[in-house]
């Protein structure tokens, strides 16, 4: 089989599996979360059909787009000269694709992200205010605040300028999208769907906090110590 | 077997595999809630057994009931001349159904009912307060707010008339009953499953939101192009 | 075998079966809640042994004691003449046996009784507080509120005879236990099984809808004409 | 096999079974809480590897280190002469071994530690509020108030001395570390384990009680009747 055609099947199963992790710690519910993976090398990515419950995602469901969300399908050569066929042209993307796909075209280090409308997560969002750092677990994996991103409405790139705008400004790798939920990034797609656990679980744990009076805050200078050797030393 | 004996052992499977969405989302307890069918093209429905735990639940089980909630049993004759049996007489229907049939009777393109007691969504009816719609998801699913029934007893129409005409002047496919919780509807069982399970999310997360401030409103004018593109472009 | 026999180990396996219902439902954790049924036709009862983990339970486990809660076993004459032998002296009975077994000396139609320390009806408890009937499945099952019992501690009957001072005066099958949490009874230990569900269901239910603002009350006149059909004409 | 392969087997066994407990009750997302055993008679102990996801646990996963913290492997001779190894040194300990290492080096009857993030544990630890103990099953578990330890940044041993100095001083086997969350100990690992169970489930009971109005207190004496009993008479 062909580099292409081996790297496709891989992404795909691992973006199919990883959509177990979001049902595995209730970010979704029936078909309202997905998850995307870049093809390292080529201007591709692959992405949650749109519409299918999760029992019934497979490898091959999951759609390869190019990197303005168009399906894609076509042919490869294998090593032996056979000409092999890739793609699910039968498949429509998910309807978040356009999202996914600007922050592919422009955050070049990203090769995964994630979209939940988780309930803590997307309860801030719903009041545009950020999370405070005040866990030490938010200063490892977030390096500051969770921010907020612009109100926009699917249909063009707006979100996905959202979402590239607040995380090139931040230590976050996940976004906040006023009125709507968090988008998370990472390196591949694992990365960022631990980030949506993660800041689903930061969500709810600060909401809990506050409920009952003020966090105490966290000095700028330790969260960037927690952040520097979670990140560096560590090794995420 | 003849046609009406295929829609009908159709629609008891679908009405009752759709009960363990209800338990999966964490919509039920013990025996609380219920899913129902109209048989396409008959003036009959499909609904849940009184008193059955979920678990025990099985497609022969599920009761046939006129649009008035009396149980019916036949015979149809099948294309070979053989005289089928349909109906099971010895099982009593929901408690609920004199509501589902109501709604029967009296909407014509409704396919499919569903009445949970699921935490958040009956905790806005105990007080009487229709949902905000301030989260993207809510417009593109409800295309506003999530109106506010009638108090009403069970034991004639009244439930029913207060689910009727609530919904015949919103967008939304859900009605939280006051003091009572929220009944669903949609083009089929599914539909209005999909409803319930996004109704107590979106109650959940706008009370969650509510909790710690007050969430942004949306202009109606988004409100209408979300709820517009979701139904019509992308396709509900 | 003989009737008594056969009785113990159809009680038995009922008692450790509906444990699974206290996990399935999160009324409990680790081995903190407890089912027991009484031996109809007889001063006995059977009860969950003290310390195993729920995992752990079999019904050769459960403990059967005299009604002041004493471990008993004997032997049985069967039908042939064969003497067989009962009852599982190597385990300790709960250490709530005690209040358990107040109960079925003093509430001869009680045939079922459990206790949990679920998270919303205990949180309740610690206030002191009656749940108000503002539900129309409080008035269903409960008739009324759910009352507060007195302050007691463990060691001798005074659990015990909080929960038939305050049960005897009520239609609540549910009591909540001053700063410890809810005991419910039953017809059989199914029933009471039903009731802490729902306890718990209602109490997390009023607790949400009061954490933004007053419940809409129920008049009590409506509150006994939900309460009678449930009971009478329904048929619990 | 020799004693201490016997021993380190069994204990490997016994920490990466506890982990399921944490999933199990939900008090630990992603890779983010861990179990350690003491090696009783030796100076070492087993803790989680870093990083793997739990899913992925198996008794040879769990690595062996000194009471320092340092990874160790060796040998050992087996009765008959053989030469045995153990040991995994191409698994790193857990990030946070170093505070697990101060407790066993300090405390030499304790033979269990664990650490979550757990949501309202942390969220009291946010605050750096203590949980008052106003449940009958905190006085048995935790004989008054759940403490809080001092903000310590992870890199040396300030949060296992604010571990170890906190719970010096108290009946609880559980400490909250401000902005962080809860640590448990326990006379073994399983014991370790209940204590973060009961830790996170008084924590959100407390919570919730709190969230509508103040719960009422309990005597100081009635706490210590309560503790004693439970840890003396009834035996934990």
């Amino acid at each position: 089989m062909s580099a292409l055609l081996e790297t496709i099947a891989r992404i795909r199963r691992e973006v199919c599996d990883l959509h177990a992790e979001l049902t595995r710690y209730g970010l979704v519910v029936w078909t309202a979360g997905n998850v995307s993976g870049r093809i390292p090398g080529y201007d591709l990515m692959v992405i949650k059909p749109s519409g299918l419950s999760y029992d019934d995602l497979t490898p091959e469901t999951m759609v390869v787009t190019d990197l303005y969300g168009t399906p894609v399908s076509g042919t490869s050569t294998g090593g032996d000269g056979t000409i092999l066929e890739w793609g699910n042209p039968a498949l429509t993307p998910s309807s978040d694709t356009a999202a996914h796909a600007y922050v592919y075209r422009n955050m070049p280090d990203v090769g995964g992200v994630v979209h939940t409308h988780s309930t803590y997560a997307t309860a801030w969002a719903a009041r545009g205010e950020e999370i405070p750092c005040v866990l030490t677990m938010m200063g490892d994996e977030f390096g500051g605040p969770i921010p907020v991103g612009p109100f926009a409405l699917i249909g063009d790139d707006s979100i996905g300028q959202g979402i590239v705008e607040t995380l090139k400004n931040s230590n976050s790798p996940a976004v906040l999208m006023q009125n709507h939920g968090p988008f998370t990034i990472g390196k591949d797609a694992r990365s960022a769907v631990k980030a949506a656990v993660m800041c689903e679980e930061v969500a709810r744990t600060v909401h809990v906090s506050r409920q009952l009076g003020e966090p105490l805050p966290i000095d700028q200078g330790q969260i960037e110590s927690l952040y520097d050797r979670y990140q560096n030393v560590y090794g995420r």
